[in-house]
């Protein structure tokens, strides 16, 4: 039986900003990453994503991110490993907080923008990155590129570790993401997207933008939820996969 | 027997900047409360503190403050209960990781400046703080100004509470302190204000400025590491203290 | 003949997040208040709203507010009046910057949200604020609640200054508002709200919520852009304004 | 005749953390670069700073830095050119404002840290800077490493330039700093240290850290307020350059 977990960003509002159409997209996701106050989100609007995550059922992650909120933490920035564990730490525990608060498991943690990137290709970064989830509680799913350095340094940290795939990106023959700066890196055509999405996840191979079958770990696919158009994706995507034996499930049920 | 608390404000230097002598201050109190990063404190910082204080074993507290690093926490800001709540638990969560890390068990929380005095004569704040603290962790002591109206929110939350008293400062027919901006409402000399202190352990007392007896609880005694007179002191009033037969101890072992 | 400004507060959006109908509000008014970043805004929204107000022949002002992105300025800061004066110089100074950039004048400065509201009615934060302003520029306009002390402070400090009204808000039998918390604070009537303000411009009255006349000096009238409904409402006084023989002109030509 | 500017980073101080003593090496340098609210530094930080420059009869430049309090600005960050061109102009225009409140000329403008660092070998990034200081005001002197790319963008946006060499730091043969993580970046001798530096200063050269001899400009000289001993080394060099006929000028003086 295929099992599969549909993530999406949550929670990334902050005071009198309103961004993302979560109370739409909550409803068809199986784990949500919930902003943590460094690059987006504020204490009350974490508050409120636990509380709406909790009430349709969906389990809770944490999404660190870079000390950047005018940039959104999508801008490299270059930390020590010592500041990215200790930022780890911080914002897995501030969420952690309303987790308790709201009586929800915390599952999962997976880094945001910028930080995610970064480590995604250096090993220091992501070991920084995964210590500081172990050392906050070792019972928490890191959650990463697949074939990642992520997921490396997160099993090198004694964490359960999930495979994250996009179902609307390119990859190349080493199995890492077409850089978006490239031609061909996003796949508009919903219909391919979908269809390569179900192939990563029935058969776990991916067709690299230069031809080659590349092997994939799809634990869970990342969707979004910034405007009408990508939450229709995410209903598309979510009665396709069912409509092709495939259950859907948060991170917890399958890793 | 007598037995009480010293605490002091730790871990309130950011980035490059460094504020207090906490790791002489620390060698000398029971208690420390620790800044969580909106007032003061950084990641890093809070690691560092938590560290110190496991090395000297002392028990750790969070220093919850308003989300002012400009004006250190000590501006009065008009937060509604929801947001005093929220950045409550925001605040003891982000600690609670680093106490994790460290494998210390959080002992208790104090709100700090602004934060502190607002919710001493503000049941609705004082009541969201309280609340905030109890829903991230019931076992967590709540210390707050000696017969405030934080003591009675906390004790409503179901938290033990521990009430605190100033070493140097005068305390008005009620119980309250005399306003800063008050003539006499600091006490310059050493010797009065331990004698102050001792006779507050022993007795449960203190003389008003206005010369009533007023009784007072003291399960913790307030002191300061901003600089080498401030730690003398801090000797000081722990030596003459347990000259007195007074034992020194952590809250967790006093209420 | 009857001239009156219309004035509203744009360029709030920071970073990812947007807020407000800037494009389609600055068609219909004389003036704008451009946020400079302590409360919202952001240099990149500065001087992209700056431009936007040059392209459409629009007067600039500056728009500071308490250092409080996370309340979005609106919540009471109790600040010394020496901070007030150098946030005031610092975020009016910064404004200037994007303004000689793109070659136009400042015409302008009002405070923001509780910056405004406090300043309304303290003599020494406004005080401070108008100190602040002419200390930059004395050829600068302080626009402020018509009657208020802010007024009074801008006159003493050598600043010309303009009166504000709202078109949607009831008045006091003193002139001021109405708070908002009391019933009948503001006027969800179009047209009464229209003709009120119609009468203010060209009588200089306004009936206030207790029946008595007030006399009221209006030389801008404060208009919104958050939505729709909004943008819609200011296109109608507009028109109506200019119907009944008013014209609409930038606060430097009617002070 | 010899001239020479000594410049020393001033005002980073922010709200209750005190760093730097601005108040004695104001005393020796000719010209201050102060931080602008961004890397460090709060209005009334730069109030004062300004004042004290003032009252010293030393010149006043601005020191814009990245968003990165945390970081104190010495991170490296990836923001676009229209984003360090925003940047430059929000903090130069606002520390521009305290110049004029204090009757003070801004004389020039120097990056700070790694928005220094990474600009001097970034084309578009230094021009982006350069830009953003001209557009706020062309008179302004760009100061920047000797022989970087900062001082090709800022003559190449019409603004004069200002050459820096450092005292204590060795060279390379292209004339650029041995990076600080090499053996032998930091020069410890201070004879040595004022030795070199009067030859730069006199002769127009330096012996690379591989002993080729490398023509440099010397327009300004940097120096350090950190702490006492750096102060003494300011005083020390200023004492040996005059006893060498070299006369101590601001910038403007001097380019």
């Amino acid at each position: 039986m295929y099992k599969v977990d549909l993530n999406s960003d949550l929670g990334e509002s902050f005071g009198a900003y309103k961004i993302g159409l979560d109370s739409e997209v909550v409803k068809y996701v199986t784990s949500v990453n919930v902003a943590c106050g460094y690059h987006a989100g504020d204490p009350i609007v974490m508050d409120k994503t636990v509380a709406m995550a909790k009430e349709h059922g969906v389990a809770v992650g944490a999404h660190p991110g870079f000390p950047d909120l005018m940039g959104f933490g999508r801008r490299n920035m270059v930390v020590t490993p010592a500041e990215a564990k200790a930022y780890t730490q911080y914002q897995v525990g501030a969420l952690a907080a309303f987790c308790k608060a709201n009586g929800v498991p915390l599952q999962h943690v997976k880094p945001h923008g910028a930080f995610y990137n970064m480590a995604a290709k250096d090993l220091a970064l992501a070991t920084a990155i995964a210590e500081g989830v172990a050392s906050v509680d070792s019972n928490l799913i890191f959650m990463g590129l697949a074939g990642s350095l992520m997921l490396t340094a997160a099993k090198a940290a004694g964490l359960r570790t999930a495979s994250e795939v996009f179902a609307d990106r390119a990859y190349q023959a080493d199995g890492t993401l077409v850089p978006r700066s490239k031609p061909g890196a996003v796949i508009h055509d919903t219909d391919e997207a979908i269809a390569r999405t179900i192939r990563m996840v029935k058969e776990g191979k991916v067709t690299a933008i230069t031809g080659e079958e590349v092997e994939i770990a799809a634990d869970s696919i990342c969707v979004h939820g910034d405007n009408v158009s990508a939450v229709e994706f995410v209903k598309n995507i979510r009665a396709r996969l069912e409509a092709e034996g495939v259950t859907l499930a948060p991170l917890s049920e399958i890793v």
